[in-house]
């Protein structure tokens, strides 16, 4: 793409050769000849001296000095940048309304308005998918699920038998949902051999509207009565959901932390990536669980809880000056010792 | 379904009107008009007072005041609410023998009585699938893999060339069994150039019988000889069993752990949730491994280890005190400073 | 297979019966009756003396004591016996040129010589598949995805539209490439209500040459511009890598590690199991992070981070002798406090 056709797009005032061949997009510092990168603060003039990009965005009132063959000028150089990955975008992929030829859907199944099922997709009997919902490729719908409208179901999910997904919920790839929670009866039997019962998993997913779930990230059903995630919930991915678990409106969920079985967690809060929650906890509403901690405790509202145990954060700092402290006390204690002796 | 269907599944008296329709089950805290919920413990009589459930399970002697327009009475409150579940449990999935036509089987490979073989299912060259085995849909069976009598493949697994499957074995949706461990060998040749070269991954995966294993799990063949999981060993989502790791029978694996390279697991044990085992590490029968706990040593026969690294359990409550200890020695110092500057 | 085809196989000059016939492979403390162990440290003298496996492997210049019916001596048991593994490895599967019937391959694909694809495998319109790549069954290329020559893509994987991978990448069952990044900008409107208004992840991935991805891992696409994998960059299962993430040439990242949107990590660096890395972080060539470690900070080139949160290798073992120390310190207060007493 040529740097005129960038400037044009992002309505900036371009110095250089029209005609420039830009190929990608990078930061100022790690830029190779051929790319386009951005100048916003001033903090980072040394990289923009010593930048190899082509080209670079610069603020409207910019002077200064900078090796690029390229420079245009914009309100908003970060806004701009932003921008101009429209055109380095793959073309958006678009999924018409249509059912391919290949997917095998029962006879009971009852399909929306507008709706795109894709090649090798398999959606079992008594599901209902809403209005313009896109389901991809060889992705999995199992018996009774009922889909909301506007959703979108990325390739090789599967969704086991009677959830029940919102309006506009997207799962991407890999997404499990609906899978048996982890329950166990063992049993000493009379003649001292032991069986592990399975406690059956009866109960089913419920995902509320603008539900969005990363890829790999498992969901399990309820072992009665639903598993919950409120509306508006953000999962990331590889996340795992026990049974029964409740997740409140607009929380989120970040990339490899799991939630056993049972807990409550309010609206708006965030668990980090890689937090764990112990089962038949509480978290309250626009709490906080830090990355990579640990809750065995509930987590009153609005507090952000930290650490291996998750306690409150300020006692965890408390906690990380503790070497530090008692470097201090060794010290005191051997003046007093010195002292001492010398009485 | 009305709550004079519900009070005879459960064998309960009910006070309210028959007709009354319920919608779901949910706690007393959290129900809604509709939904139904039960009531055992006194400790929760002030929720059963403003609970906003539609109907209430409580004890056959119970005698106190609850707005729900309908009451059961029953032995077990709780007993009876699980018996509710399956009520509104969506209607149990039957899959009756049979091969789908789009399923694609290898002439070579050996199926059992019974079979159920879901649409767009692959079973590749010198396969054995015992009787009565379900393998549901997109499911991938590799080459010359044995599977016994009864198991249960849930959609989009894939089990990789050479697997041993015991009788009975459950593996739900995305489980990976069979894929290379990870090794490798960094080489600098003589012109200074590294290369890293892969080392082959062929061995096998053998699960025991009656092995449960999560969605979205992964279990690497071995380097050479085999992984082995041993009977009734049930694994939950998303964990990472390495290459040429031993479980003995009966023990438990919970969400998101991982167990590297070449350890063994003792039989009767649990790891919890997030855990980390490292490789070549044995953990003795009947042992236990915290959530979120980190192991770098051998855990004894029947000892309960956590922590960061992890420790027994009883070593890391003193390191936990570890911060009131040292506020208190900082008090004392305080002390005999004052004296001795009295002095 | 019998005891003599082993012997020749390996080019060990046995001791025993020919014909004995060996079922599989064991370490000696655990041999089965049937199976072969090897010898070769003089510290499991005792394990040798009890073994019960049937065939061992020992040192040329071995002389001693083994219960096992057949002895085989060999210059390096330990290299020799990863031979052996090959008699009894499940026969390696052969993926021959050919593309299968049921596979759906958009005309707009570009296909190279000699390419293998599986049954159900989807490829969409504008892909480009390189020389001799094997893409198994089931698996979902997107739109405009380009791939080198050489790849191996393993059944069930996806890879999303604009993806660019390297030759001979290998990707294991189960990954995905390409999901979106997760990003959000909450917003609350004139009117209360809050919204949570997605932000669109119109990068792409790109992985070099010599790849290889774990199972289940994901690496999602980038904002705009791209997630960049070096060459020989090797991954292990069930990883999750954020948006925009850059991963310098030879380093590895070992089972369920994580790394946050926008984190740089040099080349030849070692990211351990379970570990963290938050976003926008820095990591430096030939930098470690240890197993279960958060990183919170950067890490300078060369240096080896451990703990929660991680610091440098050798605080952490100070840290860890905290509790040595303050055991101390009590008692010197002690006795400070009896010789007060005594003044």
């Amino acid at each position: 793409m040529n740097i005129g056709a960038i400037a044009k797009h992002i309505g900036g005032e371009l110095s250089g050769d029209q005609g420039l061949e830009i190929t990608g997009m990078a930061n100022l510092a790690e830029a190779l000849p051929g790319e386009i990168a951005f100048f916003r603060d001033a903090k980072y003039t040394r990289q923009l001296e010593r930048t190899r990009a082509s080209a670079v965005l610069v603020p409207t009132d910019w002077a200064g000095v900078c090796p690029a063959q390229a420079i245009i000028k914009v309100a908003d150089p970060s806004a701009a940048f932003m921008k101009v990955g429209e055109l380095f975008a793959p073309p958006p992929v678009v999924r018409d309304p249509g059912i391919h030829p290949s997917a095998i859907i029962d006879a009971s199944v009852t399909l929306g308005a507008g709706v795109h099922i894709g090649p090798y997709t398999v959606i079992e009997a008594g599901a209902t998918i809403g209005d313009h919902c896109v389901i991809e490729a060889q992705v999995l719908i199992g018996q009774h699920v009922t889909m909301g409208a506007g959703c979108h179901i990325y390739p090789q999910v599967t969704v086991r038998e009677g959830s029940l997904l919102g309006n506009r919920v997207i799962l991407h790839t890999g997404v499990r949902i609906g899978s048996d929670g982890y329950g166990y009866n063992p049993k000493i039997g009379a003649d001292g051999n032991i069986t592990i019962e399975k406690i059956p998993q009866i109960g089913i997913v419920e995902l509320g509207d603008d539900v969005e779930v990363g890829s790999n990230t498992t969901i399990d059903r309820a072992r009665f009565g639903r598993t919950k995630i409120g509306n508006s919930v953000k999962i990331d991915n590889l996340v795992q959901i026990g049974h029964n678990v409740q997740v409140g409106d607009y929380s989120g969920i970040i990339a490899q932390a799991g939630i056993a079985g049972s807990a409550i967690i309010g609206s708006g809060c965030i668990i980090w990536s890689q937090a764990g929650v112990s089962g038949h906890l509480k978290i309250g509403d626009r709490a906080q669980l830090g990355p990579a901690s640990g809750l065995a405790k509930d987590i009153p509202e609005g507090e952000f809880y930290l650490g291996l145990p998750a306690g409150p954060r300020r006692e965890l700092a408390a906690s990380m000056l503790l070497p530090r402290t008692v470097d201090k006390l060794k010290k005191r204690v051997a003046e007093l010792e010195a002292k001492i002796k010398e009485l």
